[in-house]
């Protein structure tokens, strides 16, 4: 037997997670999974557990226990710091990993466009500890309203303002809303949680912008009835510690900040020299391969291609074309099947579009519901968010209102969140 | 109507929160519930928490959600820092909260008996915090063991010391046993789970004291049997860290070393001039008042009283009994109806003593779920941990191994971590 192909996938996320399950049990091929995490995280759903819906254990797996009888992958926990291209080596901050084919798929990370100051006023929504830190945050604001005295003070702790009107953006206005609306109706006696504000701000013309003007529109409109203050057209040019500012002038006082306006690749693909976007993303071929590093693949959220969106389900099918071109040894342009997009506002309400297929309110929620459920990995797991799902619908009880720390205000953020 | 008599209760554990439910909806009462934390914690469950085969939500819930129906009953979170019962005034670092009658449930914390300096080596098992940080600890030196070369550092990796032989020391080494040998069996490629070494130290002469001798020594056959060392005899006379020296002469290397050796009282007790025990627990009248302030009681584990043991049946017990003489303006010596006793060693194997009953093995570990099982509180969490045991018990999944951030090694910890 000849020495197996050395496969080395930085990132356990969609991307890099289908390109090992590809890969799995062909002795040709000795696999190393690296991340930084010891799990797989479902994102799409992360917005629930950062709004008390869902517990992080529901939405994350296991990277050993997914790949556990795929004898020829081994998973590491390790942290990248450095790629040499030209040595075939990846470097962290005590070891060395040597590779004959390198799958670069670490992901996206919260960017701010070059204001990381703003990180440390604001919270992102890209991993565990990011959905933590934002549940404990609004909800303990809510704690020290309830003990205030001062209305002002009160007003300001119950306003959360999300910076971004993209499907995260939305779907965390409308959870909120949810929230405070339903399950935390009767529980204070001082303050009245349905009078937090949730304000949702987009430079552009419309939320959604990938979607429909009419689905935006729809969007714009359920949002409103759920109590939530969309600000459309100023974009937010400072931000201080529990407040942001507009350029038509405004001040907007907020105890929560949610940064949804924008992610970046990975800073792993800086020590390659190839095109890359303003966000960082490589422009690779239409194979996925690097211009100049033909054993170099990039796959998910750190990938620049026109016209595929950054979706779990093009991350997806990338890896699962990396993993077929190294197992045929042939290569061949990657082609997306478009699934559609949808987008969830709040209780019985969503849009989807797909395939010339347009829906919008119960049909595209009931819809939204089945596709992730079926989507999530692991029977256990789909199990535990169908009854979580059916508790907080039929006795509004969303099962996860716990924190167990005060979110860390002093300690300052660093925009380096990425998943990979 | 008159102005309703203002009790002010501390803690939301077993004591404190069976008091409030005693109260609620009483207009005769105003009843205030102070916690530092947002959740009342299903203590007995967490050595599971820990060692991965629950996860936080299941064993905790949030207190205002326990008591949105009780309109009388309001839940502040706030962390008491001094009271001062002549002013009948409960201060907190911001507020001051005024009394007619005070129940002091605040509860116990790990103690370190006088060597304090050993807390930033060492983890309790107090809160969810340290539950998360046991686990996390665990598991990331596994895959730091994995990823290294190094035998003798992969031996310390793979070592955890557990300092004390009561229930929860026993429950932690038999829980890790299990997960190593069972469910982590196949998820690494380098190490071997299962070469997991787990030593518990106790310096009496037997295992689980407050037990019949008969049911040490089965104790003690079951854990070697699982593969855990059981260190009897010498006593723990000094702590570094990733190791310990024990009073025989020898040092213990231990990447985890736990800490189960000792609670002690709230520190909240030192601000009456009652006597004490060693421990800092109040010794309190017959009817659970404290000497000199009849308008203040203690329930729980920070009470001293003989024959009565720190367990949440006691508790819970006393809390009611504290609600009833307030309800009843009668006051009448508290009487402990003792429900018996258990611990359970791992798969198949508990021990119970109740009433002259006397169960091992697999019956007493049957009657230990289902009693856990039906005291847990909430219809919702019963069912999440019935999932996660059935999962576990029919295909050795446990369903939490999932953990967010890296242990904070470099991070003093402080023995402030009462639940209280």
């Amino acid at each position: 037997m000849s020495t197996p192909h050395r496969v080395l996938i930085i990132g356990g996320g969609f991307a890099g997670l289908s390109c090992a399950k590809e890969l799995a049990n062909d002795e040709r091929f000795a696999v190393t999974l690296l991340d930084r995490q010891n799990h797989h995280l479902f994102q799409p759903l992360l917005y629930q557990v950062a709004t008390a819906s869902l517990s992080a254990p529901d939405i994350a797996r296991s990277l050993r226990a997914i790949l556990t009888r795929a004898e020829n992958v081994s998973v590491i926990l390790d942290e990248v710091t450095r790629i040499d291209p030209k040595g075939k080596t990846v470097y962290s901050a005590e070891k060395s990993y040597s590779y004959d084919s390198l799958v670069l798929a670490a992901g996206a990370r919260t960017s701010y466009f070059g204001n990381d100051e703003w990180a440390k006023h604001t919270i992102g929504l890209k991993s565990l500890d990011d959905a933590a830190e934002i549940r404990s945050r609004v909800l303990s604001a809510l704690e020290q309203a309830e003990r205030s005295q001062d209305p002002e003070e009160q007003k300001k702790l119950m306003t959360v303002a999300i910076i971004g009107g993209g499907p995260t953006g939305v779907e965390l206005a409308g959870a909120f809303s949810d929230l405070v609306r339903r399950a935390l109706k009767t529980d204070f006696r001082k303050i009245d949680p349905a009078e937090l504000r949730v304000v949702i701000i987009q430079s552009g013309d419309r939320l959604l912008k990938p979607f429909t003007e009419e689905h935006s529109a729809y969007t714009e409109e359920r949002l409103k009835k759920l109590g939530v203050k969309v600000i459309l057209g100023p974009r937010v040019d400072q931000v201080e510690e529990g407040r942001l500012h507009l350029n038509d002038g405004r001040w907007i006082e907020a105890h929560t900040l949610i940064w949804a306006a924008g992610v970046g690749a990975s800073p792993l693909t800086k020590d390659f020299a190839c095109p890359q976007d303003r966000g960082g993303r490589i422009q690779v071929y239409p194979d996925l391969s690097l211009p100049d590093y033909p054993e170099v693949f990039a796959a998910g959220d750190l990938v620049c291609l026109e016209n595929i969106p950054g979706v779990a389900p093009a991350a997806t099918q990338m890896g699962k074309h990396i993993g077929q071109s190294l197992l045929k040894g042939k290569r061949k342009p990657f082609k997306y099947r478009d699934k559609g997009m949808m987008a969830i506002i709040g209780k019985n309400a969503a849009i989807a579009e797909a395939n010339g297929i347009d829906l919008k309110g119960f049909p595209a929620w009931l819809a939204w519901l089945f596709i992730h459920l079926a989507f999530l990995v692991g029977f256990r797991n789909k199990l535990s968010v169908l009854l979580s799902w059916a508790f907080n619908y039929l006795f509004d009880k969303p099962g996860a209102r716990v924190f167990t720390t005060e979110p860390k205000e002093e300690k300052a953020r660093t925009s380096a969140r990425g998943s990979g």
